[in-house]
């Protein structure tokens, strides 16, 4: 890694694709002056754009490319139509050359991830990769995974992603041994699927140097930030991520018609805007943009589709935090250390154990 | 059922015990004068405080009871010792004699779903109940099912729950065709978990007369009140009711700390109260208070433990409602109608699919 670090953009991901992308790593480079840029994308749509911003035209090497993924594409239709030659697969296949240090795309998840699979390769034991979200909580912020990546899990790919979690969490919080709770459905050891119960039985023994294992926790200890780290297969966690930002949409939808009604509430609103305003800032969903593949080689980010130029931004320092903080070495040298035989049987099955 | 409502109460249940459940029991009675009460408690501790609530001690029978499920008592401990003699078990068994229309406990949920299990039975083909939430939405509420009665749940039980939930959406929200979506992790049919893909298949082949199959929900739906009622198996449930009330709890903090922290801020906040107020109601959770047991011979209501005597009142209501809306005739003929013979085995597994 030189001084610089680089980053590759997908500029045709996400619903807006050059527009978003392009405001986007301008903003970055105002805060980051010494990221640089290899940019993929559709040479009509972007050279304009890049005309009007010098400093980033300045800062970057720009790729045409004919593909792009659609948003609504299959992962399998993505790989058919895009491997090799999409905007998506070569800011992915920069990073594994060499030439960036790491990648962000706006674009349809599934594809990605499958991109980002069939490029990289997964590392050291992974097998399945997971999404990593930072989650802002009442103490800051958490990291939780997985969002989203796979469906179930067993107790040694939640060990792994605990490992992963909590290597994520020193590269970007400055911990020395981060806590780590497993979500589930009850904190008493009776509770919950086997595989939670046997990953925390696993972790409990394992007593690793690097990560403070912390026990069950349940939905309510995300926003109140109880550990570090939450870990959870996929399809819970996407549930918990989507009913959170879901709820605080909700909850800001009844503040604004309770702050509208009379003239007396537009008056305190008035008055406590700057209040308000601070309130905005802390639930925007912007600050938390950028769901980060772990158990890759390489650094890959996902933004969401939707956000705008600020939280694209968001989604590219989030990366290059990683990078100057060396998440990968870090990741690689945890899982490899705590890769020791295993006296228990790797037979878990995803199935849940019926509970009454 | 005659005019009169009765409810049979576990006096001894939740955090506080009879200290909860005498006032809420009392403040119900003011909102509802046809119910009638069966308390189960112990003598020393209800007498003096019925002593102190003449309206209620008038309307209620009381049952002494040595025996009081613990808060942490696993089910089997709590059958162990308090089956046939627990304020627990006695105020379910009320349901059972006809003695009471329905039960509401704030005691443990593991321990009241095992008696209510053993005492009451299952329902038609039902062998898996279901715990029945309502959720607060923009839109009103909905109705959130199965939040942690069991884990995991094939296509036919993911199918009975919809039925049956269906059933209390028309009990509680005048519907006739309340809409259903199951909540998974992306609206495409070729996402999530196979037992909620097929599911949904059965749904949209049964097109039921009493319920309109809206497809695949995610998380941000539950808040967004997309469709009536929300059905997905216990683990993603609980973890989603769970994540909701600690965002919920986590914005309060936040805006609280906002509102303090100027001056300008407080006399803002002074002016608008009325709207804080309002806000305040929506977000509160005794409004939702009452996880309803749903595939049981009978209605037990399931209080939250921690709740005051508004809430419990509340869950009590949310009872009253059912039984004078029938929803126990409306589930079982729901479920018996749709009892066709299935054309799919049900050897469905609960084993989550691998999804790249």
């Amino acid at each position: 890694m030189t001084a610089d670090v680089t980053v590759s953009l997908d500029v045709m991901g996400g619903d807006e694709g050059a527009n978003l992308v392009i405001p986007g790593a301008a903003k970055a480079l105002t805060r980051r002056p010494e990221l640089r840029f290899r940019l993929f994308g559709d040479r009509a749509v972007v050279e304009p754009m890049l005309a009007e911003q010098p400093a980033l035209r300045e800062a970057s090497e720009f790729v045409h490319c004919d593909i792009a993924v659609r948003m609504d594409d299959k992962p399998s239709q993505a790989l058919r139509r895009g491997r090799r030659n999409s905007s998506m697969w070569l800011s992915i296949d920069a990073v594994k050359r060499g030439d960036a240090d790491f990648a962000v795309s706006a674009g349809n998840t599934g594809a990605l991830m499958a991109m980002a699979k069939l490029c990289l390769k997964t590392t050291a034991r992974i097998d399945r990769p997971a999404i990593a979200a930072l989650w802002p909580t009442i103490r800051g912020e958490s990291v939780v995974l997985d969002v989203g990546a796979t469906i179930g899990a067993d107790a040694q790919q939640l060990f792994d992603f605990a490992v992963m979690g909590g290597a994520m969490a020193r590269a970007l919080f400055d911990l020395d041994r981060p806590t780590i709770g497993l979500l589930n459905i009850g904190v008493e050891e009776v509770k919950g699927l086997e595989p939670v119960r046997e990953a925390g039985q696993r972790l409990k023994d394992a007593n690793l140097p690097n990560i403070a294992y912390a026990g069950f926790v349940e939905g309510d200890d995300l926003g109140n930030g109880t550990v570090d780290v939450v870990v959870t297969e996929g399809f819970s966690g996407n549930i918990a991520l989507k009913t959170a930002e879901g709820t605080a949409r909700q909850i800001a939808t009844y503040l604004r018609n309770a702050m509208g009604r009379t003239l007396m509430a537009r008056i305190g609103y008035f008055l406590a805007r700057e209040a308000f305003d601070r309130l905005r800032d802390k639930m925007d969903p912007r600050r938390g943009n950028g769901g980060v593949f772990l158990g890759l080689n390489g650094i890959v980010i996902k933004s969401h589709g939707g956000t705008d130029a600020e939280g694209f931004a968001t989604a590219v320092e989030l990366g290059y935090s990683m990078v100057r903080n060396r998440l990968l070495e870090k990741i690689n040298n945890d899982l490899t250390e705590y890769d020791q035989p295993h006296t228990q049987t790797l037979t878990d099955s995803v199935a849940p154990a019926g509970a009454a």
